[in-house]
C-alpha cells in the first residue's frame, strides 16, 4: 500500500519534542535559543550519483547526510541543537525509509539533538539537511582568522587517515583494486564519517581558524588562506595516511590525501607555541590531529617534500560542477 | 565558460551581511538571535515538475521557492529574520541564474531578510530554503489552538481568491482553456504567490489557530482539527472566488478552492466575536480575509450550501504521493 505524505512523515520523521517549543507537525518549528548564544547555521544537499551511491545502504546515507552538516557546525566549535530535513523520494519505499530513518536518528541521538521539521515531496532523489548549534559570542571558529607563524592541523580517525573516502570512490568507480577487508575500511570512511563535533568544541579558544575537509585538503585550505590573507606550506610526509592508502602508489596517496574530498575532517590552525594544547583538545575528544605545516604572510600554498625541496602542486578541490 | 560551485556562489548569491554576524562563505552562518524571541524554523523543498513547470521564469520560481517558506513563517505569526538556499542544478546557466537571484533577493528585500547560507551542487533541478524567524515566546499561531464556537477566515487578494493557482495548473495541462488575460491573473496566483507574513504579525493575539493553505484548503483544515480536536462547517457560498474563477462551472470552482492547493492564504480561527479585530487585521496587512465557517465540537468536516443544506465532501488534500 502506498503512503501519503503525511503517513510518511508521521510514521518515519515524528519522534516526541524533547528540547524544541514545537516539533514537526505546524507550519514551523519553535525553538527558545539559549539566553546570549549565538546561533550557526549550516545547510546541506545531498544527491544521488554525486554525493552517494545507488548502492549506499539507507542507514549509511542517512547516517552521512546528518554527518556533513554536524562536521560545518564542528568546523565552527558549535554545539549542534536540531535540524531540519528535507527529502525528495522517487518512491515511497518502506524498508529505505526505515534505513534511512534509523541512521540518521542514531547519529542525531549520538549528539543528543532533535529533528524539529522539513519536508517530503516526491522527485529525484534528494536530502537537504540544514542544522542549528549554538556558540557564545566571539567564540566561533572562523576561516578568516589563520596568522603567519601558525600551525597548520588535520585531524583523523584513530585508525584512518585523509584520502580514504576518495579510495573508496576510485574501487567504486573501478580504477582501483583493494582486497576485501581493506575496501570495508575505507568504503565505511566514505559512507559513514564522523564529524569531529567534540574536536570542534575543544578547539574553541584554542584553533584560529578551521574548516571542514569536504572538497579536498588542498582546496578547502585554499578558503581558509584566502580569507585569512595569509599563505601555508604543508610537509607531505606529515599527512596522515591510513594503512590502506600507505599500500597504494605515493603520488595517488598524496593526490587523495591533498584533494581527494569527502573526508569530513576538521583542518584547522593553532599559534605555533599551542601543540601541546592541541593534542589535548584532540586526546579529549577521542580524535587523533597532526600538525602537518605552518602558515606564512606570502599568499598560496606550498608542498615540501621529506627533504624539504617543493613538489609541483597540480591538484584542484573537487568542485560539484567541474569533475 | 563554465562557472565552478565556488564562482556561482560568489557571482550570484553573495551579498553584504545585514544583520548576520557572518553570512554566506564560511562553514555556518552565525546569527545573534534578540534577546528572549523564540526561533520559528520551517523548510520546504521545491522540484521541477511537482511545484513548478520547466516553463516557469526564472524570476518568479526564485520568488516563489522563498515565498511558500515565509508563508509557513507567516501561519506561525513571525516576523522573518533569515534564510538559507540548497541548490542542485542540472547545469550551470548563468540567464536562469541571475533570473532566480533576482526574484529571491527581490522577495527578500520587501520582507527585510538575507540569505545567510546555503549549499549548490550538480543534480536534478531542486530548491530547498530554510527560513529563520521570530516570535515572542508563548505569541506563535498554533495549528492545535481551534475552539468550538471560533469563527473560520481565510485570506484572499484584494481581487483574487483561492482556487486561482490549481485553475492555472489546469490551463497548463490542457485541461481548461481560459483567455490570455484571465490566464495571466491566475498564473500569477500560481507562479507569484504573496506570503500573508503581515497578516501574520497582525493576528497574533487575535487568531486562536493557523495554518498557510499549501496542499488545498480542506486538506490544510484537517490538519488544524485534527491538532485541535475539533470540526468544522464550512458555508460553501462564502468562498472567496476571484472572478476569473467564478466564470468556470460550480462544482470546478469548489473543488479548485477547496482542495486545489498553492494558494499560500493563512488559513485560520478566531473567536466568534472578534471579527472587528480580523478585518482591521487584515486592514492592516493589505489583505482580504473572509469569514468561511465556525468550529464545532464534533468531529469532521460539513460543506453548507447557500439553503444550508449539506454538501457531498469528496475532496481530498493534495498530496504529493498520491496525486
Amino acid at each position: 500500500m502506498a503512503l501519503g505524505e503525511f503517513d510518511l512523515i508521521r510514521k518515519y520523521f515524528t519522534r516526541p519534542t524533547q528540547q524544541a517549543v514545537l516539533g514537526v507537525g505546524d507550519d514551523c518549528a519553535l525553538l527558545q535559543p539559549a539566553a546570549g548564544m549565538q546561533w550557526a547555521i549550516s545547510s546541506d544537499m545531498l544527491v544521488e550519483g554525486r554525493h552517494f551511491l545507488s548502492t549506499v545502504r539507507p542507514e549509511r546515507l542517512g547516517h552521512k547526510a546528518l554527518a556533513v552538516n554536524l562536521s560545518d557546525l564542528a568546523a565552527c566549535g558549535a554545539r549542534p541543537v536540531a535540524f531540519t530535513l528535507a527529502l525528495a523520494l522517487p518512491r515511497v519505499d518502506e524498508t529505505f525509509l526505515a534505513g534511512l530513518a534509523q541512521g540518521l536518528f542514531e547519529l542525531a541521538g549520538e549528539h543528543g539533538i532533535e529533528l524539529v521539521g522539513g519536508d517530503t515531496t516526491a522527485g529525484p532523489l534528494n536530502l537537504c539537511i540544514t542544522v542549528f548549534g549554538e556558540v557564545p559570542p566571539g567564540q566561533a571558529l572562523r576561516r578568516d582568522g589563520a596568522r603567519p607563524g601558525d600551525a597548520l592541523w588535520v585531524s583523523h580517525a584513530r585508525h584512518g587517515g585523509i584520502g580514504d573516502a576518495r579510495l573508496a570512490l576510485e574501487v567504486f568507480r573501478g580504477h582501483v583494486s583493494l582486497a576485501g577487508d581493506e575496501f570495508e575500511t575505507v568504503r565505511r570512511a566514505m559512507e559513514q564519517p564522523q564529524p569531529r563535533v567534540a574536536l570542534g568544541l575543544a578547539l574553541r579558544g584554542v584553533a584560529t581558524a578551521a574548516i571542514d575537509v569536504s572538497d579536498g585538503l588542498a582546496g578547502d585550505l585554499g578558503h581558509v588562506l584566502r580569507r585569512s590573507g595569509v599563505g601555508a606550506v604543508i610537509e607531505v610526509e606529515a599527512l596522515p595516511i591510513s594503512r590502506v592508502l600507505a599500500r597504494q602508489p605515493r603520488a595517488l596517496q598524496l593526490d587523495f590525501a591533498l584533494a581527494g574530498g569527502d573526508d569530513y575532517e576538521l583542518l584547522f590552525t593553532a599559534p605555533a607555541d599551542a601543540d601541546a594544547r592541541v593534542l589535548a583538545a584532540g586526546a579529549a575528544a577521542g580524535v587523533g590531529v597532526r600538525r602537518i605545516g605552518r602558515i606564512g604572510a606570502d599568499a598560496g600554498l606550498r608542498l615540501l617534500d621529506a627533504q624539504g625541496a617543493e613538489l609541483p602542486l597540480v591538484l584542484g578541490g573537487f568542485d560539484h560542477f567541474r569533475s
